[in-house]
């Protein structure tokens, strides 16, 4: 664990990490009127910056979040407090809140690294009843998303899945959910979800090693009744991380499809890297 | 419009309102894990401070923020700040976050008075399409409120009333809906949304004014279709407030009973005030 991180940056400014702060009176602040993106740093590199950058203005589009911004300057305040932080390993935060002035804060945090055990035994997950507002686009407001991983957390589990009203399973509190039935691999459909910078890249990957991406979302009851052998999860910081089990029932495989896929995933990442 | 205040409370400390901010890297923050109440402050007297604070508290309980605050200190450290910042009307926003520690603040602002014809015309609402997560709780998930308010405003409306998947009126995005029919006022079941302080004795007002309240939400087609001549909103700022129109239709009353009940409620407040 690196040392914590003491700067930050407001609309392109350097600041000290302690000045990143909004008042409670800030009226976007109360409403939770803003988006944001977390992005890896390795080896002083970013990892996929353009890709996250877009996202976080296409989210910011979706809810009518107006700013002058542009994607280039964006990366380029970004590269300047790596530099100026001295920053190697990282995880990354874009803020991007609304207002009569737009305001984005880029604020950093030691990189997230999971257990070796996580990839080669899995983790478990929980079925939670909520769908999100506006699941195309990743916004702060997430506290159905807090909730729901408070609950998986009471029972010893890594990610809640949220069940939507139909009963099928979209994404998780904070991944992409994929769950496998022979060469076949089914997830939710792109509109319904959080189009994931590594989801993309997962599906690209899915490709590449043989199998075929179903764009169905599994039913809960469906994987209860033992439908699909093996299911994993996925996020910037994750990658592809296998599911032990659900709701107790238990994934005969853990390492068949995730673990190819997410060796392939951060292999192109370092590949884009140098 | 009284100079802007300077002061504001943090944990029962008296801070400057300039120290009255999260860190963007604030976990609870990030995820709008926090609830609030809104009260007035009329000539140097809280208005109903105990049911605010006690319905803060119900919130808070009902999304599980752990906290050791009590009602009477909450209300001192009210008046400590009334008093150390010589207040005599105000608006106060009690803020209360959760987190390892958790974090109640204070602060204030102008009174909000609205025009007189809003009260004698009635002001325009519009429907818009959505539910709030956890009705009954007033917290800070409030993007989807942010939104309806907005799109109000681009038609020159002052409230979005929220049309849940039944096509049923509950509540506004800061409101609640009142409906009347002959000596009939219809509102929204109380487990369905928020049990504003106000809806209480609006509620109150309709049974010592001869009306009675029915405890259905009004649907949307049904009050397009004319079923209810008058219509009227409440919160803790707007008292009852009459509705002139709704997606463009016409009420044919604004002030039958909209308006002796809100100089009811109004002249309550001031009885307990003395």
């Amino acid at each position: 664990m690196e040392s914590a991180t003491k700067l930050a940056v407001l609309n392109g400014r350097i600041i000290d990490m302690t000045e990143a702060t909004l008042s409670v009176q800030d009226r976007e602040l109360q409403y939770g009127f803003g988006v944001y993106e977390s992005l890896r740093v390795v080896g002083k590199v970013v990892v996929y910056p353009l890709e996250h950058i877009e996202r976080l203005f296409f989210s910011a589009e979706g809810i009518g979040l107006r700013h002058n911004f542009s994607v280039d300057e964006v990366y380029s305040w970004l590269k300047s407090l790596i530099e100026a932080d001295n920053l190697s390993d990282a995880t990354v935060r874009i803020l991007l809140m609304g207002g009569m002035e737009a305001r984005l804060f880029i604020t950093t945090s030691p990189l997230i690294v999971y257990p070796d055990s996580f990839y080669s035994e899995g983790i478990r997950t929980i079925s939670y009843a909520g769908e999100r507002l506006l699941p195309r686009y990743k916004t702060c407001s997430l506290l159905m998303n807090y909730l729901a991983l408070r609950e998986a957390g009471t029972v010893g589990a890594f990610e809640a899945l949220l069940i939507d009203r139909r009963n099928l399973i979209l994404e998780g509190t904070r991944s992409n959910v994929f769950a496998c039935e022979g060469e076949s691999i089914f997830t939710a459909p792109s509109e319904k979800v959080l189009e994931g910078v590594t989801r993309d890249k997962i599906i690209k990957a899915i490709g590449e090693l043989g199998f075929s991406v179903i764009f169905e979302a599994p039913s809960k009851q469906d994987v209860l009744d033992g439908r699909y052998d093996e299911m994993f999860i996925s996020s910037t910081s994750m990658g592809a991380m296998p599911v032990a089990s659900f709701d107790g029932f238990t994934f005969s495989e853990t390492r068949k499809r995730a673990q190819p896929i997410h060796e392939l995933i951060r292999r192109w990442e370092v590949d884009t890297l140098h």
